[in-house]
């Protein structure tokens, strides 16, 4: 009789759930929307986590009844403790385990490794340091969101290539290339003749457009600070600079002695920039970060843990090999 | 027969009015409730300017019938730019003259000076420096909203205070009195014990409170770091000093040759902390800055303005201080 294990991965855009064996070997994966309790609601993500599971097992061939565990792995599980929520529907629906409910940031470490202590870095539109120990979140900073902290975000990189590109166009700042990679990002003319009570036009229509946008979409403007810094243009050298720094405040707060290692760093920011990873590494000169863009290798690994698996380094290699086969 | 002149004053919260004579006499005041038409609507914001029109004429106890012009000052005329919103309810209203629309700078400029010429820098929860030829507003720099630009407002300065009070219980940033006061203020126990998912608990308890507030808000907490940095909190000063810098920058872009000055403050920020209006001021040595907290002096002069009448210095002088002494 086969004994699987359920690992998911809840996100706010995606749900995925991976099958695996205790050897590593991943048999079956599936894909739904949104699984986050927080933004869509608990019963649309039950919905979305069953809809995933079902996925999985129909890729695997296999049904419900081999399901030995799981768990899933998802941001605001503080306000989503209680997991009626959850394990209510996939009861009803035929699945007869009950999902437990891990951080997706621990999720995140565990897809770049099996040790059971270290650092990770989190840095997509927003940004997040923690430490790992005993496969347990033992502290987190930052990840407070746009408007308190995320420093050295996407949005956060974004949100100063807008303020510095207006203000050098405004005559408050010393010109930098960002302004016309901004209004050429917002199909904006940065030359627009009129003038509105003393300002110019372009200013005014950049403003209009922007502040149609949410707060956190200022995160898609963020490579605009990537392309220009690396080529050269000092304004944007400084953002990318400071962005590298306040990430790695983040990461040298989460520091202790008794863990050397390792660090694995996530989010487009860390994944994507290598000047800034390389700003954040230095606080660890010793380790070499290691690189995740997932947490579906994590939310397996942590389904077998939680099963009372013991995760050798050979099942993490199956592990990660054959979610990665699969995809 | 009286000719009088009705200048107005309207606000986000309130529509001031003023009856004056050509000497600069105030005969009468009056006030009443929003009367900006972009954040109340045209027909609320002609209403109250209305009342506040009827109001000042009672309290000068005349007929509409003495008014021979009027201006009224107030933010977003741009969007407003034709008047008939306002006029044509004042004019089925009884009210003959028809008002024109001034920029609500203009007016805060011309609250302080009569001079046609020279430079404001307002700073109260947003942000901008403006330059003045000829009794109109020639150029305008920031004033771009608090997300965008408002750099050293009082949102600016209260935003810099919630991340740092934040960043440094997050162990991202040097101690700083900060934190204390920020929790003060906003009635959490910085030393809550609950910890959830390894942040510390007064992090999430402040984090929950903040995100309840509209961003604007957070100029509330701006006198926080004007305190510390008085008491010598090395964050709070260097917060200080940057939002100094910033506005410092701003009234520098609106600086030529052929205006020598005068210059004039206004807005809490610049207003009531000599600290910060001593660094914007550097950037005009010889010019002793005006500090205005009102556009309802600057409005009336520009209704005698716009009416023909020279507004020389004593009737000036006889306009701000019998609208002050009517208040």
């Amino acid at each position: 009789m086969t004994n699987c294990y359920l690992g998911i991965d809840a996100g706010g855009t995606s749900t995925r759930a991976a099958l695996v064996l205790a050897d590593g070997t991943c048999l079956g994966l599936g894909r739904a929307g949104t699984g986050n309790p927080i933004s869509a609601g608990p019963e649309l993500a039950a919905q979305n986590v069953l809809a995933a599971t079902r996925a999985a097992l129909a890729d695997a061939e296999l049904g419900a009844g081999t399901l030995a565990g799981g768990i899933a792995a998802m941001a605001g599980g503080r306000v989503a403790r209680r997991v009626d929520w959850l394990n209510g529907p996939l009861h009803e629906a035929g699945i007869g385990i009950s999902l437990s409910l891990e951080p997706d940031l621990l999720a995140a470490f565990l897809s770049a490794t099996p040790q059971p202590d270290g650092y990770g870095v989190v840095a997509g539109t927003g940004a997040v340091a923690v430490r790992v120990r005993g496969f347990e979140l033992e502290s987190v900073t930052d990840g407070l969101g746009w408007l308190l902290g995320d420093a050295g975000s996407g949005f956060w990189v974004g949100h100063q290539v807008v303020r510095a590109g207006l203000a050098a166009l405004d005559g408050r700042a010393a010109p930098t290339t960002l302004t016309a990679a901004l209004f050429d990002a917002l199909e904006v003319d940065p030359a627009a003749p009129a003038e509105v009570e003393g300002r110019p036009g372009a200013i005014q229509h950049a403003v209009d457009v922007l502040y149609t946008w949410r707060p956190v979409e200022l995160a898609r403007l963020a490579p605009l600070a990537f392309e220009a810094a690396t080529a050269g243009d000092a304004t944007a050298a400084a953002i990318v600079e400071e962005a590298g720094t306040a990430l790695r405040a983040a990461l040298e707060a989460m520091l202790v002695e008794d863990i050397p290692g390792p660090v694995v760093f996530g989010g487009s920011v860390l994944v994507q920039q290598p000047a800034v990873a390389a700003l954040v590494g230095a606080a660890l000169p010793e380790q070499e970060p290691l690189l995740t863009s997932d947490g579906l290798v994590g939310a397996a690994n942590l389904a077998l843990r939680r099963g009372g698996v013991t995760v050798t380094e050979p099942v993490f290699d199956r592990l990660t090999e054959t979610v990665g086969a699969r995809r």
